[in-house]
């Protein structure tokens, strides 16, 4: 017998569907296309495989439910997609009420960022610890708050928001109204950013080559360039691990959790931006400091309790999937 | 009948003790000092003085424990004071066994700023909003963080350090190694130093007068030179305004609470830092102007649910007395 449910982690370009038994333990996965296809269309395909995994491993076992993962404000009382810069045509659209119609069964929905952390939480960096944060750097900064085990929503879904902390008082002007915020200084945006900066004030001949080359122009290229020794990119990563580092330290403040996770496409920079975002957090959060663990890299055990450990996301895309299934085991 | 329990709020100088029933109405309040006593004695005469208490309020309802308030760092698993700047030899003395060895009865150990902010959120300011946090404006800036109604300590106690959120990067340096932390411009002891540093620079002779003149030169004469409209004092509370904004739009984007209660001695210069603390909090968190109050002095009631709300302290120095009666019914 192994009981089991269902995640999905539902974007704008793809679907991914996982059975994961209650240990954790993944019994298969499904990848689909959500291109160029309304929400009707992505729901039924979506629920014919979660109906094909569903019939198959309920031999061995009691299906759970599924938990959701989707970009964007979800109204989790109404089960509705609020806002979703990815999801075009979902706004409004009654997501889980369509779902419970052809499934009859329960089902969660979550914002995909709140859902990968409960995945580095149940499977991953997080493991066995109840109370930790995610931070996910990709284009801006995503956050989520764990506490007991569960998705810290605070009064309007909305806590979490640390790419908007303040790092700079004074600086580059965020869609958000301010100015200065961490995600304008440490995410994949904020390195293009940086970098076009750079070439503009003419001390940048590396980066003026690559953006001139016609490949793309990104945070991986501009990685790609910092670690092979390129100064005005390292000196971009830097800057960029300034900011986290700051960030984190308010954070840690605020907070004093067990687990920071960081992850997202640009936490694989981790190496370029890392020295100065730990260097930042020392200098910044006393906290921290008296608990930081003797290694950075040290994974928690039962020896680093009562540490404060920053750790590196273990499941990458696939945190979202576990995460998912996570939700109806809650 | 009228179950009730008791509040004491135990400072470097003097001992506060009331009984409030579990309505939160005080029976009786007693003040004690403490000044040049060792903690043998003062725990031998708050034991007599709670002893008299409940022997006369035993007669009309249970007495359901004691709750103390104690400024420093507690350790609530031993009971016992670790660090504490205002009860000089108190650190390693086992407080609660000492006083449940006396009374025979339940006693619980908090932090007095903690304690405050249970107070407020039980009958004050965040009345029924069971997520609050409180800022404490004295000396420092203290925090604390109410989760479900109960103090969330994070994983070593040291949850709700908002003095240390950062409001200028290369700013002032502070105790805690960082430099440019909230409390180095919102606080008693930051308004003293931005006025000397005014004085300084030569252009405050209104500031420069009271200096010399033998008085004392602290927080509150500088802020009643700024609403008599001295521009120098003015300016003084407009950078802490500023800085407290900022400090909240951070907790604010992290936290998504309902309720955020400022309170301390310095919170009484509210009209000199209130107009600077808010267009600040307007300009950097759009979590704040998403959910903003119409009118920011609105007390919370069912129609401002789901709306921040920055509000002022309502209990004063009784906060302490009613948050530790209200420790042994949580």
């Amino acid at each position: 017998m192994s009981d089991f449910s269902i995640g999905v982690d539902l974007g704008g370009t793809n679907l991914r569907i996982a059975a994961v038994d209650t240990e954790g333990k993944l019994l298969e996965k499904v990848g689909l296309s959500t291109k160029a296809s309304g929400p009707d269309h992505v729901i039924d395909e979506m629920c014919e495989a979660i109906h094909r995994l569903t019939s198959q491993y309920r031999v061995n076992g009691q299906f759970l439910g599924a938990g959701i993962g989707i970009p964007g404000i979800i109204d989790l009382e109404a089960g509705v997609v609020r806002r979703s810069a990815n999801l075009k045509g979902w706004e409004e659209y009654p997501v889980r009420r369509e779902i419970e119609k052809r499934l009859g069964a329960r089902i969660f929905l979550e914002n995909d960022g709140k859902v990968a952390a409960l995945g580095e939480k149940w499977l991953g960096a997080a493991r066995g610890i109840d109370d930790m944060a995610m931070i996910t750097l990709g284009t801006g900064i995503g956050g989520a708050i764990v506490l007991g085990g569960k998705i810290f929503h605070g009064m309007n879904g909305m806590a979490g928001e640390f790419g908007h902390i303040n790092v700079e008082p004074e600086g580059v002007p965020c869609g958000c109204g301010s100015r200065g915020c961490a995600e304008r200084y440490a995410s994949a945006t904020a390195v293009v950013r940086m970098a076009r900066e750079a070439i503009a004030a003419g001390n940048a001949p590396a980066l003026a080559k690559i953006a001139e080359s016609g490949t793309e122009f990104n945070a991986q290229a501009i990685y790609n360039l910092a670690m092979q020794g390129d100064e005005p990119a390292q000196r971009i990563f830097h800057r960029f691990g300034q900011a986290l580092g700051m960030m984190l330290a308010d954070i840690v403040n605020v907070l004093n959790l067990g687990v920071y996770v960081i992850g997202g496409g640009v936490s694989s920079a981790w190496d370029a931006f890392g020295p100065a975002m730990f260097k930042e957090l020392r200098e910044r959060s006393t906290i921290y400091m008296a608990t930081a663990p003797e290694s950075e890299s040290a994974i928690q055990s039962a020896a680093t309790r009562g540490k404060t450990i920053i750790a590196r996301a273990l499941l990458g895309s696939d945190a979202g999937l576990y995460g998912g299934a996570r939700l109806p085991l809650l």
